[in-house]
Parts: structure tokens; sequence; C-alpha cells
């Protein structure tokens, strides 16, 4: 048995087993590919860490902020029983006592039986706060008291938990608003560790995103480009990516409701984008102009080298009222059909053979694995596969995504794990999910002698650490 | 091992270990968990059983007319493979010589090989029937004269039937032009079996069902409602589920072409159904009908707490000359595309955090539990998932929910079973076979250790038993 | 052990027990089963071997020929990582030295890892070429030598190998104005293979296709038949269809965008080929006129009895640079959503209960199969499920399709196993990927008890030979 990687203590509520394949020879297999890659450093290119945490390094303030109030897997699941959000320490009337939110956040625990938040926050009490029993009405205050205790030491302080987790790099998400300052106040401080930032462009790259237009007024300002016009527009971008990329960005990521791409001739964009600045763009005309600046993107992508990732599929903010008294990310968006080989025609036929060229492409909709994202990036060789997403960063996603997309799109093809987390103490329990789901596929694939046993050993570090490295150039 | 629950004979054509995982580890905790059901009663809250049988309690009159003519998945099977409908005592030219039938019936019997129908149909031939050689050609004959043997004695009629499988409670599904009186019957018998109505408005909701205009007359003559007006329409269904509930229904049932769903102003309503109710509405006018009675059934059951079931995405009769011929639910009602999250936003923004809704959803596009339907009863709190549906009522179909939705919508945003048969010898077969299912993946769980084997005993009782009752109300 | 069938020495990259289930057991009993069936002779009814390889029987040239450059699982898989077409003896300034080829083939071999094409190649390279290292650029060269050396004996021509790999009958496809020279030749021969063509008529029937209109006149002259008129044009079809089956076809082959059929009354018909024949069709037309083709067809078949097959929901040609530098079947083909129940309904209607009528169905998006296929198979009588299509011929590909269709359209309304390859080397380890899946999943019912054992030993050479034989009526 590995050492208990990123925790400091023995971990009962976890069994050394877990995930791994009920067959005894697979298991012992799984058990010792596990091992080759359990204490490897993490690499995670993509997520949505607070970039506050790494500028300003403080304590965090108990255990509900942490753990229950900005977690949507968590609130969701507890609203989807019905529980308001409001004893969840979210929007009008919200409870405000941390422990009062605590224990319904424990009295509930039971309803994430089977889910993989259960996993990460069993881990993260577990290996973490040292927590021996299993969260439950019961267990409430002691585990409430035992995690606010060690909150407020200093080796629970975020950069004390990325040296804890042995994070290796670790990139936020940004909005191309954002003046990056905390990113540079870590770096001011001199602090070792590698937290990059993410150009995150949606909000001015959606006509439909609020604020839009003053968006863009603000973008300009910012860069001292014209966003008034088509160039000074394309212009505010060069300048934003620059700015990013010299604080050590190595991607973008665009987070749009459809993969859909356009290569629009220069003067159909340019009036498009003339449409869309003076806000009398439809519905219609926004999609398009989307899909025109993915293709815009992928061009800068070409010069500056920023690897590409898009996230399609998303509909964002399902309940009206949720969204207008709870704002985003309360756990209400809901992924919906997509189709992603003639929607990306337009960008792959632009540039989809330049070899400066990266895209990654993530999905919600796991019918489209084997139909159409394995035969993309099983030939196309600008593309590659993001890990599961977001509902699918499971036991049971992870292995449809495996058993789905390797037959045809290879290993190589794909990118590694992303954690994809806004919850920081969850990170060494996704990669060790990932990495533990992972040996037991591999493990199967060598028992069942699609593999050889040395090739396992081969590939089981490229999947824990080395294509995240590789894929976003970290 | 435990009794074999709901017959009274040894089964040599079941083995006890059927659908246990083949790990004998995993086994032998599947095995226990199953012990820990498989007597439990049995609850079915969503069927077709013929409310006749429980309120008239006559003799089957033959095995033909038990096992084959009503079957649509035994019918459909033997023509797809050749058999004409006519052999099968269907339609123009029908066979009407029972055992002859059967005899045809027994020849095919091979055909159902890997199929739920097979295992349903074993079952009950062996355990109530006290059969001990599968069907075939040579045992046809026997076979036919066990069953015509016990099928005369009172034993074998339904209300007997039904203490004998367990029953606690099972609703059937009825028009909402139907006087309810065999229910009446069952109850003025002073029968304890407890025998529930469900409300099925389609034949007066959709206006493309076949004689739509007459039937909301006999609905206006039955409640005394004006369902002229839009007004006195809606009265009309708020009496009739008046009805319903007093003669024990606790839920409403809706089989639509579509999800979709519509919250229109009132006066645009009204327009609507004038339209509508004067025949002038063309296919989109219907499905916006349709779309806004689901937000009014769903707006009625927040008053009158009837649970609302949503059984959507079956084109029905897609043979012209099947449905002239031979009329509906002949097994040519084939499954199409469907998406849930546009189609149910305004229903759900309506009245979707009414805490006394609650609105449970079923499909038969799979693809939809992981990426739709999982989300969305993982969120809103008036939704749950039904369980697999029609063809994915089986081994593989169940294992593909339990590994779809769990793990974003937990397992209490679930109903546990329902058995949704026409067959009604058939309904402990498929309550056992949901209860294996279970049994085996939660034994899975517990063996990789993403469940306490505690915790799973603790679970497989509200699959198998309490979830249905709670859901429902019963 | 069975004797290494296919093969004429012992084979060390390939584990007698690959593609077995891992739980001793069941592996034992799939073991056995696939004993019952690996050395029975292989009938391959659809696949795209080169007719001038039986007709002339000529030595292949060398290994990079035989091997790489046609081989479009293999140059997608190389291209996808960089490797330019040019490297791979494909387009403008290809490499033309064959070792040279095959050294960049050998040192990118590892990207095949976990993929069907590296299990078909370490088959061929080991059962047929008596190579015992896995290729890489080490070993390149004694690959290289190794099955030059062969390739240059008489016994590895095709009609050798033919004998070889225990073929009983093999179907090529072939264009409606091919005029089976090579099929012919063979035949003059006096060889006793079975090399029957299958009638492809897309080139004739897609107004999209490319020469469209010049290919109806050559459909018009090598018929005699005045394709300018809709009953010309049909006549034509009818010549032709006799002709093919004259020369031993048993099928037609139709591989459309969609699955959409249309039934239009005669006048309509009439005026839509008119239309079509002028080039004044748009996209819609020729999707309507490519949908009432297919009917037509149907309908030729039920009066000449050819077996009909559609493969449709490729998206053929995803990169338009691919396209015009490298022509077709190059592996940029993407598979894009389909739906078949309301697109097959015409047809359906119009011949779906014609006893002479049979329609074999593919798909490459497996959602499909157990939401619509298995429904449409298990109902109407015309109908089959063809086997795992293009990228699903694979472990996982197989595995989900048994899964999927299975418990709804039986065993009996599946074809067998297809090869479908353009690669003759890989026949044999194709058709044993497939007995060796099957007979996994045939252990795993029985040992689930969901099958007895006998009748998995009789269901197994059903799906290994005897149903492609009577599905095609080879």
């Amino acid at each position: 048995m590995t050492r208990a990687a990123h925790g400091d203590e023995a971990a009962p509520l976890l069994h050394p087993d877990r995930l791994f394949p009920a067959d005894p020879a697979t298991r012992r297999l799984a058990r010792a590919l596990h091992d080759a890659v359990a204490d490897l450093p993490i690499v995670s290119p993509h997520g949505h860490t607070d970039p506050r945490w790494w500028g300003a390094d403080e304590a965090f303030s108990d255990p509900a902020a942490l753990f229950v109030t900005p977690d949507h897997y968590v609130t969701r699941m507890l609203v989807s029983q019905g529980v308001p959000f409001a004893a969840l320490g979210i929007g009008p009337g919200a409870e405000t006592d941390p422990r009062t939110i605590w224990r319904t956040f424990a009295a509930h625990y039971h309803l994430f039986r089977g889910t993989p938040s259960r996993m990460w926050l069993d881990d993260a009490m577990s290996r973490l706060f040292g927590i021996d029993r299993r969260l439950s009405a019961a267990t409430a205050d002691a585990a409430y008291d035992a995690i606010a205790e060690r909150l407020a030491r200093p080796d629970y302080r975020p950069r004390a938990l990325y040296e804890r987790f042995g994070i290796e790099a670790i990139a936020t998400t940004d909005s191309a608003l954002d003046d990056l300052s905390w990113h540079r106040k870590a770096r001011e401080d001199g602090w070792s560790g590698r937290v990059v930032p993410t150009y995150r462009p949606d909000a001015v790259i959606d006509p439909e995103a609020e604020g839009f237009a003053a968006n863009l007024d603000r973008l300009g300002g910012i860069t001292g480009c014209d966003t008034g016009t088509w160039a000074g527009y394309l212009d505010a971008h060069r300048a934003r990516r620059a700015v990013f990329a010299e604080m050590g960005a190595t991607a973008t990521d665009h987070g749009h409701p459809t993969p859909q791409t356009a290569d629009l001739p220069p003067p159909e964009a340019r009036a498009l984008f003339d449409r869309v600045r003076a806000g009398r763009a439809g519905a219609a005309e926004a999609e398009l102009f989307r899909a025109q600046m993915l293709t815009e993107m992928a061009r800068m992508s070409c010069d500056d080298g920023l690897v590409m990732q898009l996230h399609a599929g998303a509909l964002r903010g399902h309940s009206a009222r949720v969204r207008r008294d709870h704002g985003p990310d309360r756990g209400f968006d809901i992924p919906v059909p997509v189709s992603f080989p003639q929607a990306l025609r337009p960008l792959l036929d632009a540039v989809g053979f330049d070899p400066r060229l990266r895209l990654i492409l993530f999905t919600l909709d796991e019918g489209t694995y084997a139909r159409e994202l394995a035969p993309l990036a099983g030939a196309w060789p600008c593309l590659r596969l993001g890990p599961p997403w977001w509902f699918h960063d499971s036991y049971e996603g992870m292995r449809r995504f495996r058993e789905s997309a390797t037959e045809t799109a290879g290993l190589l093809n794909t990118v590694g794990f992303n954690d994809d987390t806004r919850a920081l103490c969850s990170i060494p329990a996704r990669h060790d999910v990932a990495r533990r789901v992972d040996s037991g596929w591999l493990a199967e694939m060598v028992v069942t002698h699609r593999l050889d046993e040395e090739e396992a050993f081969e590939v089981a570090p490229l999947l824990a650490h080395d294509l995240a490295r590789e894929a976003y150039n970290l």
C-alpha cells in the first residue's frame, strides 16, 4: 500500500482498495498500478480555485464556508430534497451561523450516498482533517470543531495546502477583464507555487452575457484598443491574451451553449460585430458571433500558442427563480444534447491542420464520446479529448469515458485529468479517484489481454500526470 | 436462501442466484441483500392491470388469454419473426382455439432467449404453475394443461393472486372518462386488497387523440361542467381528479409524445383551448395545448396532492396497418429521441418550487439519464426519477439506470420500482428481477467501497419497497 | 485450447484467453464456448475487399501497401498525432519507399494501444507472418522483412489466403456501374472460392454524388435503358440488380447520410426525378430523392430477393482539405446523430410486412440500439439488426451492442458478424474478436443465469456463422 499521499494521517473512512475492480487478480494489479502513480505530483490544468486564495493566503473562515455554501454539488442535492437555499446560507433571509448551516448539511449527508461528492468529502474530512466517523447529525458538531480547529492553523492556509497536496501546477479560470492582481501578488510574494491564469473571455464574446456592451467598453479601457471596431476588438483580445500569457497562462477556455463555429469572410464578420456591438443582434446572430469568435480564438492560439479549451452544452440557470435570487453556479445548470462534427467544421477547415493549434474538447453529452469526439480526435491533429466533465467527473463517468473513447481515439489523444473544482480540499480526492479508476481500467485491459502489463505501467503515469502537463504546455 | 416468496413450490426453471454478479464475494453479498428484501410486500404504484380483474374476480379463461394474446412483449417478438397476428388470436381471421395459439407460442419460445419476457414467463410458469420444463413445442401441451387446470381453481383468481403475490397496494391506470365501477365493486365487496385508480387524462387532453371532441363532450356530461369553455374544462378535470382521489387515487399519469410544457398567459390559453375545442388546431397547436395542460395538471396537483407522472417519448402505432387492423398496444410503439431541460422549463418555472408538487419523470431515451434527468432531479425539489420504463424494465436496463443516474441524482431522488404491467402473473417476477438487480448493484457498490455494507442493507429495502410507497403517497 | 485456426504457427503476441471475462468461472466457460466456434468457416457477407485480388490473384507488393497506406484506421491515427499523410505514402509529395513508410508506422505503433486496430494487426503479424515481437521502431525492419518474404510466396496470394482463412463465402461491395469483370474472371478461372458482389448504387442514387448526371448516362449506356425518364431509370436499376444477382449477389447496400425514406405518389416521384435528373434539385430534394429510392430499392428487393442493407449516419469527408488532396476513405468520415423510427416509416408502411423483404440496419449512433433499433427489429418482420459497424467493430462496441439490443430485439433478429474490411489480413482477426466477445458475453449470460449452458452452446454457432449465412441468403 502506498502512503496516504496527500494527507498526514490514517483514513478510516477510506478503504485502501476503493474503486478497484472486484475480481481478485484484477484488483491486485489495479493496486500495483495505483501504487505506481498515487504519489505523483498533481497537475491541475483546469479548475476554478479562487485566485485570492493563492494571492492573499488567508485562513478559511469556517467549515460551512469551506465545504457547504460555495459547493454547488452539495447545495443542489440538499435543495432537491427540500432544504431551502436560505438554510445553506444562500440568498434572501440566509442563515448566518456557520454551525447551524453545517448541522443542516450533516443531517442530510446520507443523500450523497453513491455520489462523487461523498467520496470527495469523505476523503477531505478523513485525510485532511483527521475525522474518523462518517458525517451525520450525530457527528456534526465534533466534525465541525475538528475542521474549525485546523482551519485556524497556518498549515491549513491555501499555500500550505498547495504544498501538502503535492501540486506541481494549477490553473485558475479568469475573466478576460480580470486584472490578475492575485496572481501578481502570489508572484510578487516570491511564493514557489505555480498558479497560472486561464483566459476565459465569455463575458466579452457572448452577446447574451449580462452587461456585454459595458464589458466591451471595459475591455477597451483596459487594453487601450478601440473595441468599437472589429479590428480593435480583436486587437484587444490579443492584448489581453498576451497579458495572461505573461502571467503564466498556457490556455484559454470557452464556455459556450453549443460548439458551433463559423468562419465568415472578413466583411461579414465585421458587419456582424457592428450589429452585436450596437446591441442589435438577435439570438441567431448572437450564436453566429460566438461561433465566429471560436475560430478567431483558434487563429490567435496559432499565433500565441495558448491551448484552447471548449466546454459546450450546458443550459445555464435552468430556474429563473434561482438565477434571480441566488445567482449563477448554484447547481441549476443542466446539460442538453450537443453535436460536434458539423459545428466544428468551419473552425477545423480554417486552422485544423495548423500544427500550432491544440483544441481540447469537453462534453456533458456522453453519447458524443464514441459517436463523434473519439472519431474527431482520432483524425484531426489539433484535437484532443478533455476528461469527463462536471457530472461525469465520477467513477461511472470516467469508466464510460475510457470505454467509449479509447478504442477510436487511442490514449494519446486524451489529456489526462482535470479536477475542474471550486472546492480546494477536493483536489487531492478528485485526482485520487481518477488515478484509481484508471488503474482499475488498465488492470482490466491487462487481465483481458488488451494491453500488456508493462504497457499498463507505462500508460498509468501518462494518464495520472504527464499527459496533462504536455497537453497544456505546463 | 429465502423461501420462494410469491410461489408455492420449488422452481426448477429458476436458479436461486440468477442475476447476481459473477464474482463470488460480490455474489455472496448480493444474495444476503436479496434475502433481506425478497419477501417484502409488493407496492405497485404504476401499472396496467385490468380493473375488472379486481372488481369481478373471475377466473382467467385459458393460458393463451393469460400469457399470449394481450402481452405485446410476446406478440411483437413472434410477429418480428414472421408469425402472423392472426395465429396469435389477434385481428382479422384470428385463430380462436387457445391451445393452437399456445402451441404457436411454445414453438417460438426460444425467440425470447436473453429477453426479460423469458425471465418473467419462466418465473410465472415455474413458481405459479409448477412447470419444471422450459416451454417448447415438445412441452406445449403439458404446460397448457398444467396452467389450465390451475386457472380453474379459486386460488388462481385475481384477488387470490393478489394475496399470493404479497401485494400491499396496486394502482391501475384509468381514463379520465372511466366510471371506476370495478374499483367501486372491489371496495363494495369489502375486499381487503388495495387497488387504486390513476388519473390518466390523455384522451381529454390530447387534441390528436381519437374522438377528442366527443371525449370532451362526455367529460362535460360526466362532470356537469361546461367543457365548451376553458374554465369549465379545467373545472371538469378538477372534478374528475376529486372522484379519482376519493376512490383512492394518489397519482395522475400523462403519456405524451414529448415532455414539452408551456405556461401561457390565461387569455392565450383560453384562445388556444377555443381553437382546439373547435377542431381547428394544427399539429403545433395540439403540441402547445398538451404542453399547457401539463402545467395545468401540475397546478392542480399542488392543490389536490395527486402525484404527477410523465411518460414521454414513445411514437405510438408505428405501423399504420397494425394500428388499423389490430389497434393500440400491439408492440409497434417505438421510442424516439427526447430532451427534457428546455421542455420542462415553463412548468418548473411556474410551480417547480411548490413543496406540494411531486413530478415523476420516465424516459425511453437512456441518454437522458446522465445528461438531463439526473441533473434535473438532483436540483429541482419537485422532481423524482421514475424507474426504467418498458423496454428498459430489464437486467441491463436497470443496470444502466443505476449506473447513469445515481452519481448525479442520488438514491432518494428515485422512486423505487414500477412493474407497469398488463400481465398479472408477471408482477412478482418483475419485482423480483428489480430486487435482484438492485441487490447485485448494491453489492458491487460495497465491494468497490463506494458504499458501506450497513448502508447497503439500509438502502435495499428503500429501493425494494419504501421509496415507492413514499413517492406515491401510498 | 483450439488450434490456431487461421494461422499456421504459434502466436506469441496473442494470449489464448484474450477478450474473455476476468472472473475465473466465467472465463472457463467463455473458453469452452469459443473452442466450439473458433474453427467454424468464415461467412463474410459485407466488406470491402478488392475484387481484383480475387480475380487476378496477384501477390501483394509490400508490407506498407498491405498494412498501412490503404487502411484508414491506421492512417487517421497517425495523422491525428501529427504524422503527415505524405509520410504514409498518400497525396502530394508522398513517400514512395515502402520500407520508409513502414518504419514511420512502426515507430508510432504504440498509438494503437487499446484500439481494435492493434488487435487486428497483432493477430495478422503473429498468426499469418510468424512475427513474435510487437512492432516498434526497433522491430520495424525485421517485421518488414518477414512480411515481405512471405508476400512473395504463392501461398500468400489472395486466393490462397481465402483458403487459409477458412472462408466459406465473402461479399465485396461494388458500384452499380461496375462491370464485375474481376468477379467474372474468378468464376471463369474455375476457382472454388465463393466471392460475390453486392449492389451498391449510391453513385446513381445520390444526386449529390460526384458526377451524378454522368453516372446516370453511363447507367443508361450499360443497361440500354433510358435513364432520362423515371421509368427507364428504375428499369436500369432492375437490370443491374439482375446482373449482380446472376454473378452471385444476394444483397444490396445503401450508404446514405440519413435513414430517411419516402413513398411519394408516382407522379410526384416522377417529377422529383425530372428535377434531379436536370440537376435542379437542392439539398432538400436530393434528400427526398434518396429517401424515395430506398423505398424503390425495397420494392425491387421484394421482387428479386436481394437482401437490403442500410448504412446511415456518417458525415463523409469531414475535412475539405483531406477530401481534396487525398480523396475519400481517409479516416475523416465522422458519425452524426441519427434517428430511425420516423425516417423508416414510409418504407415500412409501404412494404414492411412483405415476407419477401429483409432490411438490415446499421448505425454509428449507439444510442439508437436500445432506443430505436431493437424496438423496431423486435416488431417489424422485415427488419434485422446489423452488427456493430466501423468504429464499433471492437471489444467495447460489441459488448455495448449485445447489452443494448438483445433484451428487446432478441438474438434471432440479429445477423451475426460483418468484418466490413478493406484489409484482407484482418479478416480472421476480426471474426475471431467477434467470436471471443460473443463467447464471453454468452458465458456471462450463463453465469448470471440469464441463459442455460446448453442454450449458450446452441447460440454460439448461430452468432459465429449460421445467422450471417441465413440472413444474407448465402
